[in-house]
């Protein structure tokens, strides 16, 4: 019945799906329930504010799809903007690769604006095309906030300074889905007409509930858009919004409620610690490559993901050998490398509910499997450079002191 | 934490989301996996083979998408049809209602085949339209097996009569959300080449799983279609199939699993006899109407559907007061009557894992229901009608003989 | 991997173990912990404190035992009596047979006052040997306050008023496994000395946890008691209590949880409410019984347990066949007749977390059984009996108003 | 609602109770039933067979009782010795000395040997005393297999071939609470007489069930044992076993289904596998020890244990600050010291359902730890040292080859 038996827990350091705090799973065990009685309403009423605050948005609107972050790029996509409209996308690992490609087949027509696979988005490039475009012809910027494919992190607020500057009108979307709840994100500062999440990400929850998020901005593009849309229309919604009923189609109550649950963890956390968390852990992690003399695939510091670590391995390495034998040895789920990093890079993904000793066990794995396949690792040095940061940097927690 | 408390359990009798049976909350009850280990993408192979039975198809290609019966509606036209397609579509309760109006939005040419709501689709009016359709320009015919709003099950096998009577070449698409797993179907049998359903209906899972089924003319037709999708793409699906990685995008693993484990439990009863189970609880949920003198929204017993009943109240008492005060005292949720029938009926769902007693201590809520709002029924009388069939018709459990 | 398959639920009516809600299934869905850490003393801090409120005694001083209600019995005796002690004790059924065997067994010296199965205890002859007894030889009194086995709930404050009366010092020894949270039932008020339930009646919890309350005389026997004990021993726990770690040994960390949402559970209702939904449901399911023209096994209206009712059948049909038929047909678990009434009544339990749908789905399986074994009931008689009661008398669902 | 919020997963390495694995959490996760149906007999039949596997018995009878080893102790104990017994007991740790309590409370005339905590049992002053005991007084050895306080394991076998060698006739009574599904245990081999355990140590259950195994010969021993007992007698059990009811009192069903799943997963993994294990996992945790400078409490290898180490510390640490500090900043739970070791030593569980990683951050956090109270350990120490060897010794995962 259970695929995947091996003695103790899976190590789970995809960079999604992630694990699931068992306060969550408890909050999900349970039964369907009616979506038309007064509960779920109000329940959900509740969740869309409560949503607002990890967007860091007082003025948007949350839809919460039934989906995945691909059916959320297609609604953040379809409700702002009409098939012909010209947008300017950053290409920049297999995510953005694939938002592009969604994009395209939308029929927008999309100014690719690619970088090497490491690298972080090219802003210069974008910061010309938006001083040459004096008619606006540019009628949106998509950006992964975090290509999750490569471990970057790409600068939103100056994506924002550069519209601002040119006084472009530029509807500006952003894929936050290994980002929201994890890095630093601030939808209304950053002025971010379109932002998603997909709940199997920093909000360690199961897949399945695409959260897009629109400003007002957004919202009044969407009754021009022109693009074809029924399931994913935001219009839909909104009329279940004005009658207090919030659901054009049934939800999973499960996932309502799981929410709930993950949200209250959040916030007892408090979300400003949940992202220092991230910070610190991701930090320990680079601490971790750089003592086994790895590298990031990330060229420069400033584009370091806090969710997700890829590392290169010498070329006499397969890195899906490593992902394999990490998962049949260890029970340690690593990220395979996508695309044109196959075999060049695995990665570790550390974000979602996770803690210093979960990852310090993770990269005692990583070590094992590492020296498994030829690499001369010195055992315990990850670990080692990882531990003397984090028995620095690690506060007490909350509740038990 | 709990918005719903109450003592005892919800009795769940709208038609759908329905009860979730225990061995299925207990299989998902789990954390997140890894879905590109080589764990999920065996256990996707296996669910893949076995989910054709419940189609009955044994060439179709079924597709597990993470969204509702919506979306699933969306992914049966796109990859199908071309914007501009004329279709004849069946207009018989709010479902196909909102089917209709998707249909429409999605751009096709939609011939529109009203009936009067609680009538069966008008096969006579798509006879005369494929008769007189000798250039072929009718490119589908669209239509809900079992129409949940008022509790009419079509008659699917006529319909495919009627193409291979005038030897027409349109596609069939059909709508068996509320039927599949639930009443007779039989997809190879009957010619059809799309049918769809979700997860939380007579599956008994969770909301998030819109199962798609396509017949090799349908696959075929994908492949010119040129309605815009990519979430709904069947094509990203086949890709991954071929890869032997079968996800084109995070799958929900916990539906997953709980697929597996409803499976099992369907297999385990026997499909043919869950349709009798469903067939047996819906007739004594018929007699229970008639002893309490109420009329049944479906007028011709043809049509009488196995997995909703509609019931008419007298015009002097509001439906909905009667879903809201079962809800309120009872902890009994019934379906609310919709659109054009608002006020006017209330639905008893029995579909899904559900047995005789469940359904007697509804029939027993609704009586007492009927009594407060001022209907003068008398106590006892429908759950006599239904427990005397039962009596005589309900099995012993095979597992306990 | 499930020995009991049938679709749909299992109706469980026995009188314990009972239905578990569903909130406290999700508070025990959860991996153990350290018991020695500070979390699980503050929990169980908690816990002690809200237990006396079921008790309904400010003074008790309430033992958590990781045991069955057998264990809770042998330690109210143990820990207050020695060997050769005089008590007097009822025996008026299966249950209190079985506590007079521990008593005897133990090396008391028993006084068994019998009654004939389906009266309560005989309180005249507690009266006459209370009065005779100017010695006070008798060193307790041992009651049942509802026998299980016949339904019949003995008058706890009579003997009170009793031993009041005469001023007789005995210990009032108290078993309320099938009464309290569910009967009216006053430790302090009635001068009660020890006070026991098992956490799977009408605490609505898995069997496992054994509570027993003191009353500070109790405690005070305790201290010279002469019978042998070390698991049971209150000492033991008196002692961990002053330490503020509470446990002696190890406690079922998701039993404790359990208890807390289960409390939670009776606090949120009322315990007033509880004790009237008891009532209700018990007087409903009699109002059936008399209506299927069957007799209560409890002779008169004073006994009548608000927790189960035992039910006679007419000498032609054997009540054990019932049971099996009702289980293996209709997935619904009735109590056997035990020992003396075995085949002469089969037992309907209506405590714990139960409410009015659920009791009517379980009359109307009855009455088909009974129509299965060849008893002629009309069919709905009792369903229609039982609800003309619970239509008058059931209050909304306050959470709902 | 949950008292030790934390980011992430507890990490849990007490001995006990220890980590539940998520398919027995899942088997757990259900309703209450009927244990008087057909089913739960069934069920226990089974489990009683297979539960003889882990104690490598084929003759010898195994009961389930619902309580806790003190509980199992209690039972091994009355049911086979008088008041007045002189039986022999070795004091090596806390939990014999608990043991050596409860014989002497239960008025046993017992031989305390003892030995320097940090020691095994003194088999040569064992020798010494049968070989005097020409006239078998000595009616039993009691000790205890592995000493949880101390880390301590005895020499089982030896004790029988001292026994053996005399043609003592003594009861052999063995607690193995702590080492039965984890270390090497022969029951039959070693004609042991009584052997136990609790559920929520090697058997990775929640606490609540003592299993206690009892040989022919201690089956004949307890018809002329004249201990009082009647919860934890085994002739009550033995006559509802011939009955094939296999319950005097009410189990809980949960810890049934509980135990099934877990025994499948020790028979799917293989017990020998399962025991190598935990050597594996015991020796990797001693080498970080020595790694880090520290000494085991077990004075020499012949006792080490394979599923606890108690470490000592330097005089100038508190090691309860050290049990503190890691549940509050690392959320790591570590064993105390108690009693004579108290504040001396902190002990590692690494016994149950656990892999390498786990326990590799176990250790990193143990480094960090003592790193936190002032003890000079290098950082990565332990785990190179323990990683080291697990590198070369760990197992491909058998289900994933």
């Amino acid at each position: 019945m259970d695929y995947v038996y091996g003695p103790g827990r899976n190590h789970l350091f995809v960079p999604g799906p992630v694990n699931i705090p068992d306060q969550v799973l408890r909050a999900m065990n349970r039964n369907n329930e009616d979506y038309r009685s007064p509960a779920i309403p109000a329940l959900t009423k509740v969740l869309i504010e409560d949503v607002k605050k990890i967007f860091k948005t007082t003025s948007g609107t949350p839809f919460l799809f039934p989906t995945t972050g691909t059916g959320a790029w297609e609604s953040a996509l379809t409700n702002t903007l009409s098939p012909g409209d010209r947008i300017v996308s950053f290409l920049i690992g297999q995510f953005s690769l694939l938002w592009i490609d969604q994009q395209q087949r939308l029929k927008f027509n999309v100014d690719v604006v690619e970088s090497e696979w490491g690298q972080g988005a090219d802003l210069d490039v974008l910061a010309s095309k938006i001083a040459e475009d004096k008619e606006h012809t540019i009628k949106a910027i998509c950006i992964v906030h975090n290509e999750t494919a490569t471990g970057v992190t790409n600068n939103l607020a100056t994506v924002r300074k550069i519209l601002d500057h040119y006084q472009h009108p530029a509807l500006y979307l952003v894929d936050g889905v290994s980002s929201i709840c994890a890095l630093d994100f601030r939808m209304d500062e950053w002025g971010i007409d379109v932002a998603l999440t997909g709940s199997q990400k920093a909000l360690s929850l199961p897949t399945g509930m695409g959260i897009v998020c629109a400003s007002p901005k957004a919202l009044e593009a969407s009754k021009t858009a022109k693009s074809v849309r029924v399931f994913f229309d935001w219009n839909d919604y909104l009329k279940f919004y004005k009658l207090g009923t919030y659901w054009p189609y049934t939800p999973s109550i499960q996932l309502l409620y799981g929410l709930r649950a993950a949200l209250d963890l959040i916030f007892e956390e408090g979300l400003d610690n949940v992202i220092a968390r991230h910070t610190r852990l991701a930090k320990a992690t680079r601490l971790a490559v750089e003592a086994w003399g790895l590298k990031n695939c990330t060229q420069k510091e400033e584009w370091f993901s806090d969710t997700v670590t890829a590392v290169i391995v010498p070329s006499y390495i397969d890195s899906s050998e490593i992902v394999r034998r990490a998962w049949k040895r260890y029970n340690l789920s690593l990220g395979l490398g996508l695309n044109k990093v196959a075999g060049k890079v695995f990665r570790i993904g550390h974000l979602g509910n996770l803690n210093e000793l979960q990852l310090l066990g993770c990269l005692a794995g990583v070590e094992m499997v590492l020296k498994d396949v030829g690499y001369p690792v010195k055992l315990g040095s990850g670990v080692a450079a990882a531990s003397a940061y984090l028995q620095n940097s690690t506060p007490l927690i909350p509740s038990r002191i």
